[in-house]
């Protein structure tokens, strides 16, 4: 019984850590088997290799979902604590990357829904000691939450906008030119905007090419805010942190990056050297 | 009469103000319908949709407007100066948003104009508490401001720009090539320029190649003007939070928000009165 | 003699400055007719307009062209040195405008040179007593100036770049998918790189397709360079100066902005009050 | 025998070097033959070019390469160690330079890879004396490397984002709309995220245009990503120019390039010596 415990525990280190040799390497071979899963999904989405290998597709993606089956069991087995895995993020997306597998027997197109074995990558992280690497992302992350209400107040502005223009465009060229509907022109606006330009609907008359000019030049310009936002956030984010020093006599600690003086005392924060 | 004075003031508080719980409600009711309004609008225009229900929407708009005339009767009535309210902003857009709504029984094509309710969609950063999101966009708005000037002189560059290269193309590909005239080589210039790329109308001849060449990456780099302005204001707004008073010894100008003496020299910033 | 020597200044005065009534009066109405006359130019390329009103349209610039031949007289006469004028910047300018006028006559299809009348619209900053806004072109100008060797090494990239992958899609391609030689390979991979996109000519094979990805990837990525570069250098020229304060010791006189100690001979620059 | 090595070394010099007279003109020289060299391998790719000029232009093409393979032959006969030469970046680049013009005798499509001495022309920076741009590009080197890492977390993103959209669009369309396979939705994904648009797949389902939206201002708003990346690491390079010394005393640790003492407490930087 003892060894049978250890030997769950020798499992769990194996599967849900990644510190051993044995845990790498099961991440590993982990990460290989979603990513061949997931080429299996694309390539039975082109049609010449479809009608040739349906068959074998099918059966060598039911393996995989075999495997995966698999895996979740043991994880739920060897798992000190198998619920609060079972409802943990990465315990849910496990889940989800075996049912769209199990879906797939009954309707076919199930299988796409697949590809949300694509989340299950992120251990991808782990695995090749990409720790420096999430940190970077924090930095990002942080820029983000930090210009997070400058980015609503963007987005409500720019639907506002978009709104707008895509009306004015489907009174002025009409359902003739493609505007067929208030939605549709709503569409075009933000192809436009964001300075996509399909080409699927285009302005031809001369007031409705005005009208577009001034969405294309908006477009154009307003990218400068997103950016703009998001630079002076991460600059911000990097400059980091003002200069952590007590001062000598009234102890405030945070001051300036290149203060000699303390702000609220006056005093020296730095003795010279006579 | 005083019982009549304090009910209407009563109503004052709730419906222009958004302090009480009434006024929330309120506020949030008239956003719902505003919101519902524009929907109907937008749905109308829909092809499918205006063939089967243009009756049953017809009245729904017809109620919302209704309430609108309503809403805008009680404004006027309970606030302490109708006529100042009547010309202000918010007063002006209210009222804008019942017009169309009247003309559209006499000219079907006049309900799109309804899209101007949008506009009152504005209170919402009332209702929802978004004051802070509203210092961001003062944020945004002084930047904007703070770079005003060097706004205008980039735009009437591109304009210049935009003008010599739709004449241009227009000599060197002409009216076989979609160029049928200046206004609209212009127009290409403006979609080319800000990399939208609609590809109605492309350069056919080799000439025209290389020149539109020449425009896409002036529009590809000049992008990084009206960026980088942005970047740079919004990046001095956000530093410039801090207190912006000048150290009498040392003119040193910009200070932590609550410093009293300066960082660079330890002077007092302030006088102390004996 | 005298006498006409006083006319001629007062001439001059009032062509060449724009610190006068008259001369500002002058300037304004100069723009008006300069402006008048890009108007016609672009309305005449209009087909409806062309066939209803080429006489009439004709005659106008010719007027146009004749008071031009007439200001240039006059600017030539006042002018206390003729030739310095003639040969200075504005000189040509204003010379420009007129020839292809006097070509029209001749040649129907040198009217369209009319438009480089456009540069004469410079002097629009000196009238609107826009000479901040210039100031702040010289911001923009400096930071251009700044980063110009950055933006050589990147046009030289990109140019390479372009080069390498429009050769690449030609050969993988080829002319039955409408990349008919290097060259057009070379434009499609500028409309492709700006992330313009007209879809005058699409990449068919699937691995055309992938480095057609590739490139727009590129594209989308290395637009940060000339932005980071413009930015970063208006930013230097915004933040601007360090601190120029005399050492009291040494007279070194510039330092870090926030330096409080000399940084060559370590004496406090600024006094600290007792 | 003396004598001979002396000539080797001249040519050495010549040929390796660009300090002398002789060396510059010599680099001159060869980089007007590449360039030469890729115009003809361009212009031969023009089909009316072609067809009249093909015999031309393939001897032109022929005396290049051998002009290459002489050129490449005295490097290795005058280079001290010709293996050390030969196995360096340049040397493989001449070598790769003239291998495609001996296989074109027999495959002609071979000619293209001609365009690799595209890379030849590197040593243009060493020819125009451009040093200081390439401290430039340097600089852009150094802010790419310091951003490595933010840039493979934010490629990640957008593939993972990129294969997400392009699958749910593959499902939504599917093949009657364009989408006739999940690589071809990827290839639609990453055409509409970059913002290029060629318009070659467009969405026609109503679903498929909103889901095409989120991708288009989901595109818009995450080129703020590399852009902010680029600009602070680039301002940091730029500012980085200064001394990296901590001061012994307060640990301030970026100063003038000159500083003797430090800018904050005053406190000499370096030991003297006594």
């Amino acid at each position: 019984m003892e060894n049978n415990n250890d030997w769950r525990h020798r499992l769990y280190v194996m599967i849900f850590q990644s510190d051993t040799v044995a845990g790498r390497r099961f991440d590993s071979t982990l990460l290989l088997i979603i990513l061949a899963s997931l080429v299996i999904v694309v390539l039975d989405s082109i049609d010449s290799v479809h009608q040739n290998y349906a068959d074998v597709l099918a059966y060598i993606e039911w393996g995989f979902t075999v495997i995966f089956i698999i895996e979740y069991g043991l994880r739920l087995y060897c798992s000190p604590k198998p619920l609060r895995y079972a409802f943990s993020f990465y315990g849910l997306v496990d889940l989800l990357a075996i049912v769209p597998g199990i879906l797939a027997l009954y309707y076919s197109d199930a299988q796409y829904l697949l590809i949300i074995r694509i989340i299950r990558m992120l251990r991808i992280f782990r695995v090749l000691k990409l720790s420096p690497y999430l940190k970077q992302a924090n930095y990002l992350m942080s820029a983000l939450r930090g210009s997070k209400q400058k980015i609503v107040v963007f987005l409500l502005s720019v639907s506002t906008l978009v709104t707008v223009f895509g009306t004015l465009m489907y009174v002025i060229e009409g359902p003739e030119h493609g505007f067929t509907s208030i939605p549709k022109g709503i569409y075009w606006a933000i192809v436009t905007l964001t300075t996509v330009g399909f080409g699927d609907i285009v302005p031809k008359t001369p007031l409705g090419q005005v009208i577009s000019s001034l969405v294309m030049i908006t477009g154009y310009s307003i990218i400068a805010v997103p950016t703009g936002i998001f630079t002076a956030e991460l600059a911000n984010a990097m400059r980091g942190e003002q200069l952590q020093h007590d001062c000598p006599i009234c102890k405030k600690n945070s001051h300036e990056h290149s203060a000699a003086f303390c702000s609220r005392c006056g005093n020296a924060l730095f003795k010279k050297m006579e």
